[in-house]
C-alpha cells in the first residue's frame, strides 16, 4: 500500500490500470500486448471456470483439446472468418533454432527450417475443428456434438489493455454440430441463456440479452447472440458472445451427415465464448475509489480476520478466540483468512483488504476479547457494527448473501438509469457527450447508418435487445421507419 | 466396435496406436505432431488435473498465467537452457495475414508485418517467468513464491506419438523461488513425492524415485529428479520431473533479495512438471488386448449397466430396476452410465465398454429380474458374478477399491520381476535383448560410459533411485569401481 489510486471521476482509465496492478490482478509482460494473471487474479479466473464449466456440463457438454495452430490452407477455407481474423494472426513460420556464428551465445532463427506451410496461432478454433468434425461425423447417430474448449488463443491488437483487450487471451470455445437448424438455434440460445445467469448470479453484473448487427457480427456466423453490460464510467462492454454458425463451416469444410431419411445434409453449427475479458467486467463494474469490490461467490478470499493487539501475550489471547471462529466459518464453506502477520499494523492490512476487495472484514481488539464481541466491516457498503462472538457466523452467512444480492441491485440500477430513450440526433449525440450509458432508440437497419452514426459518435449499436418490443418510429439518425428502439453505446 | 484390436504380444506399438483411436481417447490432426484430445481422453486428464491441482494447492501453491509467447532475447539468457530447446523452437516472426493479390480468396503472410525481434512459442516457462519474478522480488519478505501453471507448451519433436510426444501438449508447470539452498532443495523433493503419490494412488503406477545423471538432466538445470514406471513392454517412461535450478536462473535474470540481514543474495529455484504424457503412461501400464484398463479413481464412468431384454415392456421393467440402482450409485458419489441405447445389441455394447476400460459392468436381463439378481463383471480380471441386487450397491463400492488395489499391485509385481540385476555387459545385453525391463546396474560414474552404452544398446539411465543402497562394486561396461548400482533401461 503506497499512495491512493486514482479517482474514478478523474481519471477512470488510470484507475482501472492501477487497479489492476495493485490488487495483483495482472500485469503487462515482456511480450507486447500479453499479460500475466497473478495468483490472486487468476484465482478469481477460476472461480469463474468451476462455474461455467459445471454448467456447460449439466447442459451435456464435454472438454475436449484440439491444437494451437492452424495451417494456413485450413484457415482460408471459411472465407468471411478468415479475412475477419487475418489482420491479427500471429504466424510460425519457422520450427527451430541455431546459435548464431557472429555472435556467441546468441541464437538465430534457423533459414533452414522454414515451414513448407505457415502455421497460425488459433485466434479462434472454428476451422480447425470443424476439419476435425468432418471425421467425425457421417450420421445422423453421430450428431450432436457438443464440445467446449478451455484454452488460450491469440489476437495481435494494436492497442491493449490489462484483461480488456489483450494479444493472448484465456477463453473458452464452444463448438457444436446439430443435425437441424432448430436445434443449433435452441443451442445457441441456450449459451447466450447460460452466459447471462453467469454475469447475474456469480459476477452481479446485469446484462442485456441481444442479437448483433450484420456490422458486429462474427466473421462466419449467420447470427453474433451477446449480453453487454455497463461499466461505471458509461461504456459498454461485450461479456459473451453465442454465435449461429449457419451451415458456413459445414460448407467450408465438407461436412455432411446421413439423415434417418438417407439423405445426405449439411450440419448446422454454433460456437461461444467468453474470456478472461469478464476479469475486466467484474472489476470496472463494482470497484470504487479504494479498490476491488468482488462479488462473495467470486472472491478467494470471503472473509479476513484481523487482530489488533499489544504484545505476544495480547496476540495470543485473540488468536485462540479467532480460531474457534476461522474453524466454524471453515466448516460452513467460507473461505477464511487470519492475518496475524507482525510485519504490517492493522491499519494497513485494513487498506490492504478493502484493495483486494474482500467482502467482509473482521477485526478483533483487547477491548473485544473483554466484551466478547467482534467487528464486522462489510466492503461494498463500508459500514460496520459490532457484534458477540456467538452471533458472528450465521451472520456472516447471511451477511455473505446480501453482499452478493446488494451488488447486483447497485449494477442493476445503475444501469437501468443508464439507458436514455432518444429520439432525434441531437439529443442523441448530447446524452453520449454529458451522460454516456445505452442509447435507446430507432435505427433504420442500415449498415450505411450505422457506420455514419459509429464515426460521428463513436457509439456502435450494442444489440438489438431481444426483448425488445414492437414500437413504431423513425431512425435517430436517417428519418426512416424503423419497428424498434435498439441499444447504441460506445463500447469497450 | 470392427475388427480387434493387434496383440500386444505381437505389434504393442500398434496396439497402443489403435487402442488409442478406438477407445476415443485421441488422435492425429490437421497440424503435423499436434494431437486432437477427444472428450473421453480429455475426461480423463480433467481428472488427473483435479487430484493434482488440489495437492499442489494442498502445499501451498497456486495457479497463474504467463504469456505463450517468450521473446527470443529472453530466451537466450540462460544459455544451457536455450540450447537445450533451441532445436525444437516454433517461432512465431510475423503478425498479421493479407490477402493473396494473385490468389482470389487465398491469403499470404503480411511481409510488412514482420515483427522486429521473434517470438519463440514456449517449450517451457522458466525464461519468461524469472523475468517476471525479477519485478517480484526485492526483500526475503517476497520468498518464496509458489506458482503453478496449467498451459500447453511446444516442442517441435520430429518423430511422434498420441500422447508419448506431441509437437503441442498440455502440462503444469510449477516454477517457485526460495531465500535458501535448503528450502528449493526441499521443494524439489516434495514435489517429486508428490508426482509419486499421484502416480502410485490415482494412476495405480508403480514408479521409481530417481535423481537423473548429467547427460538426462534437464537444461539448466543442477539436478533433475524424476519418477520413472515401466511399461508392459518392458520399456520404461519417465512419467515427471522435478528440477533443482540452483541459482542458474536467478543468476541470467538477476533476480536478488535482500536477506534478513541485509544482504544482497541470489535466489534459489525450482521448476517441476507433468504433463498429456502421463496418459500414454496410463494406457500402456495396465491396458489389455481387449482395451483400455482404467483405475477406477481416474475413469470418466466407474460403472455402466446394460439391460438384456425383450421388447419395449422388457425394457421397461428392467429400467424400473436398474434406476434405483443408479440413484444409490450416485448418491455414493460413483459415476454409473446406464445404457439403454436399442440401437446396439448388449454383446456390442460389452465390447465397446470393455474397449473403454470402464472398470465395473453391470447387466441385467429377463431371469435376473425374476430372481431379483444382476450380473457384476469387472474389467481389470474379467471375472464375473451374480448378485442379489439388495446387496449390489455396497459390493461396488467395495469392488471399486479392489480394483484400484489390484491394477496397482499387478503392475507392481510386473516391475518388480523386472528389475534384473546384472554384473557383466554380456549379461546386460542378453537381458535387455531377451527380458527388457530396468536393468540394475553399476556405473563408474561417466558421461562417456553412459554414452557408450547408449550406443550399443539403445539403453540410457533412467536414474539413480534415491533409495540406492551403498555396495561396492565395478562398472557394467568399464570395470572402474562404483558404490551403488543406477537402473538402465531402453525408454519412451
Amino acid at each position: 500500500m503506497s499512495e491512493a489510486l486514482p479517482k474514478r471521476s478523474e481519471d477512470y482509465s488510470g484507475w482501472y490500470n492501477e487497479l489492476v496492478k495493485r490488487a495483483d490482478l495482472a500485469e503487462n509482460s515482456e511480450v507486447r500486448g500479453c499479460m500475466v494473471i497473478k495468483p490472486y487474479g487468476y484465482s478469481i479466473w477460476e472461480k469463474m471456470q468451476q462455474a461455467l464449466d459445471k454448467m456447460f456440463k449439466e447442459t451435456g457438454h464435454t472438454n475436449a483439446y484440439f491444437p494451437l495452430f492452424v495451417p494456413k490452407s485450413l484457415f482460408e477455407a471459411e472465407e468471411k472468418n478468415a479475412e475477419g481474423f487475418a489482420k491479427e494472426c500471429a504466424v510460425v513460420t519457422h520450427y527451430r533454432l541455431k546459435t548464431d556464428p557472429n555472435n556467441k551465445g546468441k541464437l538465430i532463427v534457423d533459414p533452414e527450417a522454414k515451414l513448407e506451410e505457415e502455421l497460425i496461432v488459433r485466434p479462434t478454433s472454428e476451422a480447425i475443428i470443424w476439419k476435425t468434425y468432418k471425421n467425425w461425423v457421417q450420421s445422423y447417430r453421430d450428431l450432436p456434438i457438443l464440445i467446449n474448449q478451455w484454452a488460450n488463443v491469440v489476437r495481435w491488437e494494436m492497442r491493449t489493455r490489462l484483461f480488456l483487450r489483450t494479444a493472448e487471451f484465456l477463453w473458452q470455445e464452444g463448438h457444436t454440430a446439430h443435425a437441424t437448424k432448430e436445434e443449433a438455434l435452441f443451442e445457441t440460445t441456450q449459451m447466450l441463456d447460460i452466459y447471462a445467469t453467469f454475469a447475474e448470479q456469480y459476477m452481479a453484473l446485469p446484462v442485456v440479452k441481444g442479437v448483433k448487427t450484420e456490422n458486429e457480427r462474427f466473421a462466419g456466423a449467420d447470427d453474433t447472440y451477446c449480453i453487454e453490460a455497463l461499466m461505471q464510467d458509461g461504456k459498454a462492454l461485450q461479456a459473451g458472445t453465442s454465435h449461429f454458425l449457419g451451415q458456413n463451416f459445414a460448407h467450408a469444410f465438407d461436412v455432411k451427415y446421413q439423415s434417418k431419411e438417407g439423405k445426405l445434409e449439411h450440419v448446422w453449427g454454433t460456437s461461444w465464448g467468453v474470456s478472461t475479458r469478464l476479469m475486466g467486467a467484474l472489476i470496472m463494474a463494482h470497484s470504487d475509489d479504494d479498490g476491488l469490490v468482488l462479488p462473495p461467490v467470486l472472491a478467494p478470499i470471503q472473509v479476513v480476520i484481523v487482530p489488533i493487539y499489544k504484545g505476544d501475550d495480547g496476540l495470543k489471547l485473540i488468536s485462540e478466540k479467532v480460531q474457534q471462529i476461522v474453524e466454524e466459518l471453515k466448516r460452513k464453506g467460507i473461505s477464511v483468512k487470519y492475518d496475524n502477520r507482525d510485519t504490517h499494523k492493522p491499519g494497513w492490512k485494513f487498506a490492504e483488504y478493502e484493495l483486494k476487495g474482500v467482502p467482509v472484514r473482521l477485526a478483533m481488539g483487547q477491548r473485544d476479547l473483554e466484551n466478547g464481541t467482534i467487528e464486522v466491516a462489510r466492503r461494498d457498503t463500508k459500514t460496520k457494527e459490532t457484534l458477540p462472538v456467538a452471533d458472528v457466523v450465521p451472520h456472516i452467512e447471511q451477511l455473505l448473501n446480501d453482499i452478493q444480492n446488494n451488488i447486483f441491485q447497485k449494477a442493476l440500477e445503475f444501469r437501468n438509469s443508464n439507458i436514455t430513450k432518444v429520439d432525434n440526433f441531437e439529443d442523441f449525440k448530447k446524452v453520449l457527450a454529458e451522460k454516456g450509458g445505452f442509447i435507446s432508440a430507432h435505427w433504420d437497419g442500415t449498415n450505411k447508418t450505422e457506420d455514419k452514426i459509429k464515426e460521428l459518435t463513436k457509439a456502435t449499436i450494442r444489440c438489438i435487445p431481444l426483448d425488445a418490443v414492437a414500437e413504431v418510429g423513425n431512425c435517430v439518425y436517417s428519418g426512416a421507419p424503423s419497428s424498434k428502439r435498439v441499444l447504441f453505446a460506445q463500447a469497450y
